[in-house]
């Protein structure tokens, strides 16, 4: 998905929360601005928003000389999620449909972004679950992910944040985790879960984790390392986590499912949804028959 | 009031809606866009929001060849409002307490603004004159207002938006207009009410309409023409409507009161308040008692 105007008052947003998460210097704040006008003069414009925001989050790092702004609160993150996971969990053993239970919840925890939002309260989170347990949705997409599930040998669920990785990890263990390989990003940028974060949620004793040698937001294939893309390439199906990943990977031809919340009105306006609608969207390439010999798209919203 | 870095996604945004106003070419939103953040690079940082949206709108319509982007909108908003005027004037007729209702009704108006949101449906006006009406609010600087207009022999009102600008005439319709000039821009930038509006409004047959000479939304005095700065200097005191009003003239020497409806996060934080509030207060170079021998400030907000 190229990136839309829109996006750039997002990203001034964006770079003013990761430069305060650093300094309180409001010269320092000012000149790393400063620095993201410069680049958004000449910035390619056909590009995705991740790839902007890659270029973004390294004039922040530089200039702030921190390697990671983010960290202190993807790992509040981590932990208030995994406060809430013994809740959760039980939950979906008490849940008549186990899997759909976790999707919802995998979709819930996709409120964790602070890309989005500079904060998180445990109410706004224990809210989104809320809703993400109680609201209507279409099944069909459900059946069709469960059924590739049972299809798949090789499946590469690529995570989106910290703390959602959490909630990603409720959903593994819903699967047949000896086809799972977790993917998470190779350094660090935004509140992107990195291997640290996998190590919080528990993830690395569950399933393998690679990093995908990248340092941008979602997933650029071209900037992950060889060994990331062969991963990709070879799995029999993605699962996409978050709008980062959507953004990146929506044009690439591959069987991807989408577990998203739609939480921005481009992105809303770029899926033909409503901005907090959880999506769970497979990929058009899944309709050419390329993988398995697929012959029709279902594109299930819920 | 100095620009903060968090108005500068604000004037992103504004600058998109402008120049979507005028074309639906996306090359030329794109180029415009551009141009902003050129200037935005080397912008002076110290000056008030209202000086660096004059020059980003005086860009949008330079580029766009329009010269006036929101002039639809303008026109739209004086028809919605006057829709209204016979039911709101009927409503201060009947209130036990006409001047407060129709201060009131002046701060309603004030969600009339397309600086801050880029639509405004009849609905969202009639809910925020049912909250104006009903929200609780300190009377103390309501009855200082009242003294002062009883006192006064001159008084500059000045305007905001068009549409607002009919809510401005039930408020002056309550007081003495012989004593009232009413000042609009000179020139139109975003949806600041211009001569034209005033006579929309039925303004220019109840009172002096002055321009201000400028095309700077808010007051910048040193941008005004030298017959408004006299008028602004003699009279006894200003009213100053809406936000950029407050931003440009919060510095200034003189007996000012501000009415207006915090509208976004940074000005709420600058007033001390919360989104959303009722603001009417005095400026602090009334407690300096250089007009009329004052010697307090009353700092009223509702």
């Amino acid at each position: 998905m190229r990136v839309y105007l829109d996006c750039f008052p997002c990203f001034l947003r964006q770079t003013l929360d990761a430069v305060r998460f650093v300094t309180d210097d409001e010269a320092v704040h000012e000149a790393v601005l400063r620095e993201v006008f410069e680049l958004a003069c000449h910035i390619d414009a056909r590009q995705t928003p991740p790839a902007i925001g890659q270029q973004i989050h390294r004039v922040v790092r530089q200039m702030t000389g921190s390697r990671d702004p983010y960290r202190q609160r993807k790992q509040d993150a981590n932990r208030m999620a995994m406060g809430l996971y013994p809740r959760l969990k039980d939950q979906i053993r008490r849940s008549a449909t186990p899997l759909e239970t976790a999707v919802r919840l995998a979709i819930a925890g996709n409120v964790m972004d602070f890309g989005i939002c500079n904060s998180l309260d445990a109410a706004a989170l224990t809210g989104a679950i809320d809703r993400a347990l109680a609201d209507e949705w279409n099944m069909d997409c459900l059946g069709e992910f469960a059924q590739a599930v049972n299809d798949a040998r090789d499946i590469l669920y690529i995570g989106d944040n910290a703390g959602e990785i959490v909630f990603d990890r409720l959903l593994i263990e819903e699967l047949p985790r000896e086809k799972i390989t977790y993917a998470v990003k190779g350094f660090p940028v935004i509140n992107d879960a990195t291997r640290e974060d996998a190590q919080m949620a528990g993830l690395t004793d569950l399933v393998e984790v690679i990093g995908n040698g990248s340092d941008a937001p979602g997933t650029i294939l071209d900037d992950c390392s060889a060994d990331f893309r062969k991963r990709f390439e070879q799995s029999d199906f993605v699962l996409a986590k978050g709008q980062a990943n959507y953004e990146s990977l929506s044009g690439i031809d591959k069987d991807i499912f989408f577990v998203l919340k739609a939480k921005c009105p481009v992105l809303a306006s770029d899926l033909g949804c409503d901005i907090g609608q959880m999506i769970l969207r497979r990929s058009n390439s899944a309709s050419r028959g390329v993988h398995r010999g697929r012959k029709e798209k279902t594109d299930a919203r819920f």
